[in-house]
């Protein structure tokens, strides 16, 4: 089990972070996530006393974490700072691993590299941070049963919209299109351009609901190691790509849980929405948070976890892929991360 | 995980097979089924693209699967016809694993040996081809979580009807019947003889349902090393065994989806049914397929599978089995069982 | 897995061993429990035949235990005394291995080294033989899902009944309260005495029901390695401890499923009853039967399961943990534990 540690990774919503302790698990290890006075705390979710979870305990005083079993205390940095019984003597010993935290974009990102964290290197959803309440979808998020290199290599690869999301968000004659690849400022993206097509349901949705045609353009990019951010626009047929028209933007930011699981927290906004009535724009809000989550859990879902548990399967054997003209995306993503996997060891 | 490759396996009942492809796990080995104008097709249940089952996709033109993620299309030797996208390259190393396929007697063979299949090797159930179909049970599998020598042993062994199937299948007068052994043209039969016993349910129910009294005879017969194929017979007391008297045959048909799980695959005819109006012979039939089920699926998986767990169990030392004379059919095969592995191996 | 084999360990309550064999995993070996005329029987749960677990037959007789596979019958020295099939021949391997076991206390005790048994080594539970059914809670038991070290562990250390058990064993005043280690005559006992504090739920419904003030005292006493008697008294404050007040003791009976697994076996009576009517005393006593599994199965059991959980987590290391001075009970256990643990193996 090898992460690239030297990042920021998504670890929760803030939404979903209330007053009780959160666990999660994230890069192989027990993590528990509380709000104190002094911002998000995360900690190993182990007490160092019986080696039980500190997420069923609670949070005290807006400062520490109480441990459900003995009643030890632990603030942010992991110190034991009470021990309630008899005098109350605190042993050395008596400390908690504690990460790096920042709350932005809506999300709490943790660092989990020796390292330390540089606020400036979290990814820019700031996209989130403005967008109109009538037009962002649910933060929403799932727990994909599969390595999250799986899940990017998905993402990066537009061309199965018009296969395993046909009708949805590709069709039959978004099957010709060619798309490019580029590696700028440490990011790398991927765009597809479409001309003259019949709009996919989801960007029918959002344009003018009638199956019309449209130039149709998607690019996705990747930032540092697992974090997305995806564009996709709609346009009278033959206006070209730009910032005309209408469509979306998408955050899809991964985290591995583990080996073999991953944390897929994702959220949409509309981009120069088409006017409606307030009542007919969270119509478009609720269905585009449904049909979205419903093709990541029902037709990514099971088709990435069915790709792992055949990478497992020692009967299979997966040393030669075969490699297509549409996974130009995916290769340059397999060779970045190894080159960010080395760096990232050899630090 | 070693099993007997070059042999005839049952992979499905025709009739279960229709235009949709199947997965089914033989031989330790993931294989889709499918079929196409030219008969049925098994691949490995791998796409060689990005390695998820393409079982989770469709058939197309009655000549091709057509994978579900991105749309490469194999046709029934595993080659890739049809890339959909952009300029449709197709790589060298887009291959698919291909099985040869027999379908006979209702059941789709599957031969996963490196030598050439010899269809005329497909074991003989033609009795079911000629069956009337107000006689013939319904065709029907389980899938036990035990090893398939474990069930090969359970059917070869006639002596365990009295106790674990008392009253269905067997009863205290039946104890005392010898088995007798025998191996011809290359098959393993194990016979019985029962004089003048009260008719077990089973029996009862094809003869004259009042609990009789008697005669019994019944033969099992391994083909190859998992397809069986049995015979009971009942008739008045003391008339001796032979072709009068009514019963019925039974094929046994066992496949190893891997090494601690069997696909069994069965079915039975009525021979020499007594003459009754049809609506009682659909009341026979369908309670000959429930109670056979039933004695399957309730009585003998249980037992084998509680059997597969304790030869898996750690602190349960399985090397020296007490062997009793009610073991001769077992024996045999063991030895049977070793000699063909080798056979098969060497090859 | 290694255990303490010669030690007595409780199997099963006798009231829960009927007619029919019951099947336990004690000490990492699958045994088979039951009556005959001349007592308990402790079979290993697997026949020697077929390697089927003899628990899935039945007694007859009062004398031996019938497999439901082949009838083979085995009486209490695990001697197949019975083959009922063709001329019953017993091949000499026939055997399966026995343990010694006696009955006392209303819990079947069972002994699985390989030295004598010495029945005057039973744990000393003969309060429970005279209690008074009035005064006797249910005996009941759980299966938890830790290593029987880590319940003992817990069963030892009376500080986590304030904060696990808050309100309902212990509440915030008792936390101050020192404890008392004692070895002698072979036992490990831990004592706690609380002065003047809020009388908890569980004993407050033994006392006086309105929440009054109380002196409280606690002792938990090990025998062998894993047999605990407590002792836990109340009365007015201020009156020192002592036989004077009232309370109740208790049966903690834990053995080892397997490394990961425990069976924790439990009753309690009350001692110097507060006389009341027999409808009161009813209530008492079931109300007492449902507070302790409730804190057992919702409070202890989850803490301890995710402990060993985490203790089992390849990304948690646990070999340096903080002890606190509530930890000289558990600490005195280890010693105790490696020691009788040196001499069991040696011996």
């Amino acid at each position: 089990m090898t992460f690239i540690v030297n990042q920021w990774y998504g670890a929760i919503w803030s939404q979903d972070l209330g007053d009780a302790p959160v666990a999660r698990r994230l890069l192989g290890k027990p993590i528990v996530l509380f709000r104190t006075d002094d911002g998000v705390a995360a900690l190993a979710d182990v007490c160092p006393h019986r080696f039980v979870p500190l997420h069923l305990g609670k949070v005290v005083d807006g400062r520490a974490i109480r441990c459900g079993y003995h009643g030890l205390e632990f603030d942010r940095t992991g110190a034991c700072v009470r021990n309630p019984h008899n005098a109350g003597r605190i042993p050395p010993a008596a400390k908690v691993e504690s990460h790096q935290v920042a709350e932005r974009h809506g999300m709490v990102w943790i660092w989990m590299g020796e390292r330390d964290a540089d606020p400036s290197l979290i990814p820019d959803y700031s996209f989130l941070d403005s967008a109109d309440p009538q037009h962002i979808s649910a933060r929403d998020h799932l727990e994909i049963r599969s390595n999250y290199r799986i899940v990017v290599e998905n993402l990066l690869d537009l061309s199965h919209a018009s296969i395993l999301h046909d009708g949805i968000l590709g069709n039959d004659e978004a099957l010709k299109a060619e798309s490019e690849v580029e590696e700028q400022d440490g990011d790398l993206t991927v765009r597809r351009y479409m001309r003259d097509i019949p709009a996919p349901l989801l960007l029918d949705l959002l344009y003018k609901g009638d199956g019309s045609r449209v130039d149709h353009w998607a690019d996705i990019r990747l930032m540092g190691v697992s974090n997305l951010l995806n564009t996709v626009g709609i346009a009278e047929p033959h206006t070209g790509r730009g910032p005309h028209g209408t469509g979306m933007r998408g955050a899809h930011i991964l985290t591995p849980i583990d080996d073999a699981t991953t944390l897929y927290q994702f959220c949409a906004v509309r981009m120069n929405p088409i006017a409606h009535d307030p009542e007919r724009d969270a119509e478009i809000r609720d269905q585009l948070s449904r049909v979205r989550k419903m093709a990541f859990a029902e037709q990514d879902g099971p088709m990435m976890e069915a790709q792992q548990r055949l990478i497992q399967d020692p009967a299979v054997d997966t040393s030669r892929p075969a490699l297509f003209d549409i996974d130009l995306g995916a290769s340059r993503f397999a060779r970045r991360h190894d080159k960010m996997l080395k760096a990232d060891v050899s630090a």
